[in-house]
């Protein structure tokens, strides 16, 4: 009755592990929905990809990512490869008729991104962005809080992302520091950001950026110095459609922050606070509570809230961050069975796009720039 | 090229499904190891067993575990069923020639666990314990701390471990307020933080318990009241084999508390503290830091605490409560091939079982009982 | 129209000077009661004496704590010398018909408080003890939710105080690790937890303690090595008057820990999480609450928690140690003045000797002790 | 040996009492410098300055301010009356001659505040403003740890300054909501974390804000409403002199904070942590700790870190809000003895005064302003 589905995976990095592990657990962790058969796996070598189908329990493997995507038995399609493969990869997979499923950002120009939304739009099959962290179950239950206005109307949002690996001055300079890369922070960052306030929230009105460089140069494999080209760190006033103010924050060279993700949302009634440090805690403070006893509560993760259940019956012991990639998992297959599912798909990944380009825009033009979707 | 191994699973509730969750990923995210064929289910109704298979990912189903046992491609079988079935089972797994991973505790009687340790002891064959908690990498990491002497020569250690699932008075007289459950929260929680104990610091030379019933009786379900039987809470003064002194307090009626195991290390320059509702953070003070800036540092979990890497290979993503389990799938493969493995197998199982029969034997009399191995 | 009060201090070390402060501050800040007259000071020697009087504001100054009881302006004495002459001074003041503010504990032995005790019953006079944790307004809060039924009966508490200043192993021997000051961490730290529990819950009603020592031996000064006779850590079991279980653990070795006063309140419907290190905050857990939204509240101090209000008209701006003095001394007035006061009296005092007596004997018995008043 | 001076205060409201309570310690607590005489003090009232000269130990108390300037035995004054009275009083104390305390901000208008610094010029005398949060120990070490380097050459800030006095959009429409009170919070809140960046960092080079309303609205006493005229909110990005960028953020409807000023400030080699709501604390985190180790360190105010030692000789036990202003009254009486002192003068007070001005300009041309000084 549920049936199966075939998956086909191209990278196996960073993403593309979690993107397997995902495939082999859903499953198994919510019991609905078609089984996924890893069908076939795509590496840049033969060697590591067999070698890959192997680990993650793929049937096939090759080293042509065309001629997974012309495998009759994969129906949908993972892609995980550099930023740079997405736009080509993505339009191909959709023409073929398949379902994708594909890493963030969408691409690094605009104009793929737009090519590939409207790919999406013609194939008429599911297309979404792994944009992992709205996933999160205390994610969902702020959205929940939110709906049910238990911190009233908001009006004034920050949100800050925060890590350190490119803190380091005597790291030595590579392609993250040239412009061809991107904006830096604003492209590697905010768009997660984005992602949240839009489950959240909807869509940004206007943007007022500036980006700044820690470090002028870095040293180089040859001995010499090369000037940085990209921002690693990039500060953003906005507004919402729905007209609350805002800040946003992002720095890769924040020295000390590993994995932060800390909102503030602030509303008529009460607020909310998170840290993606500490995924498995929310803090709400609202003002119905009596006042002496008024305070930030710092809710554990627990069955309640959904799809938490489906991991562990007990509270307070934990999911992690490979977790969150199983949720997506489920709510693409959702989609794809037509069923009302929790995604960023191609169309909003494409307002996320254009809301971080028109932030780089305002930096330039040093004044508010509408973001027109 | 390092083949495969046949695993049974009994059982499919909490601990069934984590195994499950585990035999399904362990290969993905290690990447080394023979690979994890699923190759036979048990559950009590053979359409509970197909059902639970089918998600799972087991080949084969059947509501009679002896059949399991039996079954010639079973190399390894995980028993997840309740406490009082463990004995049985692992028994006349390993007397079939099979590996074991059994869940804590042993089992509901010392004579029971005396056996199963002789079983392991004639067979040969590995046999494990589910102790997860020690598998977490930042528990590893303190146990590398404390070899190294990061905080000097250990002299004081509490340790807390409390939830709340007993806690609300209006809750129905269930089994686990009979005695036939045990002793209450010293069978259910000690054995946990005496797990972490004895891989950090080793065997417990003495203790002194007392227990306490938050609640006289609770309602039941006939409308009636019933005397509660066992003890919610207990607190234990302990002396370690090494020396030290400690205090070891659990509580299942604790309001509040969800995940909590709490450590306090004290040793002669520095000391270490550690909870698991925070599970990927730990604190370490040191009085080698400069007087003037000497605090508790909050270390995030990251790649160079291994095995962390073998998930996520950026610091501060956080690993979750089911990837304990992996990690633990992973480390009984190594005891399996003959490597090097960190587990708890049923010899040191046996030891904390001893441990925790002593506990409740001081509280009777009142005084010190001496751990005898 | 509320008068004046004269007051005599007899020495002007770390608690002196803290006196010092709250005489000067009190009136300023609570704005009823007698006003203070800083008549009289006393220090060891008449150059010192005179210097501080002049700091601290008193307008004579001795080197003979007898004639300073013996002036007539004096009508309240505040004694501040090590504890080895509390008994001697505190009797003689009691006698003279003068009001007494005694710093803890007590005296160094039992006889001596019981003497204490006595002298203070036969004068008439008020005689109170510098328990000044008890003042907190967090902790008066504590008190009011517990009054309430805020978290139900309490069933259960924890409590811990560490310090780190015997923690460092190459620290010279000194006389707080001679017999002759008492039993080390018990006598140091244990009367403050007592104070807490006392004002909170009332009497102990039987302990069981273990003492250890963290180091065998100290360096001299002499260049040898000399063997350390008390304990700096202290874990003890007990049971309150009212049938509540519970843990007291004590280190004054305890690496990283500064002013800890870590109390752990569990009640049948919520729990209460306080440390004195965070003196201006409190966490509640109350069943309560909506279950999705239950968590501990981090409830900043504030002018609703009486009497920070006196002090500071905002919330969240934070008391410090020495406000808690001048609360301190507001209710000396307060019990003087013949109103209802919060303060450890001399009677309640030797309640807080003698169950820490009882404790140091149960280490020696390795039995429970009753503590019996 | 070193003498008096006299001392007059103007208004008791909060402001003031913190004042008088500052002056009745500040001898107390640091044994040096000048002993504060309480000569003089004003209020509107005569009723209400007797009680209060009685209450704080003033010697005169006056209804006419004039009078108390006039007075040859004051020769500082403290002047904590509202903010629209500031520029009266504080020329006509320059101008007699009185050295002057003045509470912030300096005045309503900036014309005012450039009379301000001019008198001050002129006078020849000290002209303090009352920034009290650079007076905190913890504030004062950062300062330190900056100068030696501690996390090398600070490239980026954030600084948030929070509290929820304005958060009830049900509280009645009063003055703060009037135009004629200011900017809002900007003027509110803003000066705070500019005197802490000014201590730490020195001038700010151009900023870019913008302000938002989170209430259209209030009722009125009458029934009716009432237009909101101030921005309870206010986010800038700024740029330092010294070529840092920088975000400042101001809520005095937010929900939950009570007194939050929060500092991330990061380094080429570390970053520092700080929120005034655990003044007591400061995190660090430096790149030259192990990296196995390294994370954020919870440093507890301590005598290490001048002028606690001159509060409390133990670590760990905590200052409060009021102490910060003794603190403030040394370094007051340190600058009027002609010794080194860690002051906001009115030069540089003028300074921060431009820079909040030139914030409100930039919301209303929506683009950078310079901050020419």
């Amino acid at each position: 009755m549920n049936g199966t589905i075939g998956v086909g995976l191209i990278g196996t990095g960073y993403m593309g592990k979690c993107h397997a592990l995902a495939w082999n657990s859903v499953k198994a962790v919510f019991g609905d929905g078609p089984k996924p058969r890893l069908v076939h796996l795509a590496e840049v070598s033969s060697d590591l990809a067999a070698r890959r189908a192997e680990e993650f329990g793929f049937a096939r493997a090759t080293s042509d990512w065309r001629a997974l995507i012309a495998d009759p038995e994969v129906e949908v399609v993972s892609i995980t490869t550099p930023n740079a493969f997405h736009a080509e990869m993505a339009i191909a997979a959709l023409e073929a008729g398949k379902h994708v499923w594909c890493e963030k950002p969408m691409a690094t120009a605009f104009a793929d991104a737009e090519r590939m939304a409207q790919a999406a739009r013609v194939s008429g099959r599911i297309a979404i962005l792994g944009y992992n962290y709205i996933q999160n179950p205390m994610i969902r239950h702020v959205g929940g809080l939110l709906e049910e206005g238990a911190i009233g109307t908001v009006n004034h949002i920050r949100v800050e992302m925060d890590e350190d690996f490119m803190a380091d001055p005597q790291a030595l300079f590579y392609w993250k520091s040239e412009v061809s890369s991107g904006y830096g922070a604003l492209d590697d960052f905010a768009v997660h950001p984005l992602s949240l306030l839009r489950v959240l929230f909807g869509g940004v009105r206007r943007v007022f950026a500036h980006m700044s460089k820690p470090y002028a140069d870095r040293p180089t494999r040859e001995g010499g110095r090369r000037a940085v080209e990209t921002y690693d760190v990039a500060s953003v006033l906005f507004e919402l459609e729905n007209g609350a103010s805002g800040v946003l924050c992002v720095n890769r060279s924040a020295w000390g922050r590993k994995g932060r993700i800390a909102l503030q949302i602030f509303g008529s009634t009460g607020s909310i606070v998170y840290d993606q440090e500490r995924m498995n805690e929310v803090q709400l403070y609202t003002s119905a509570d009596r006042p002496t006893e008024q305070g930030y509560r710092t809710i554990l993760a627990a069955p309640h809230h959904a799809p938490y259940d489906r991991f562990i019956p007990a509270p307070g012991h934990g999911l992690g961050f490979n977790d969150l990639k199983i949720v997506e998992a489920h709510e693409l297959l959702n989609a794809i069975t037509g069923q009302p599912a929790r995604v960023i798909d191609f169309a909003q990944g494409l307002e996320i796009e254009r809301t971080v380009h028109a932030m780089a825009r305002s930096h330039g033009e040093g004044g508010w720039v509408e973001v027109e979707g």
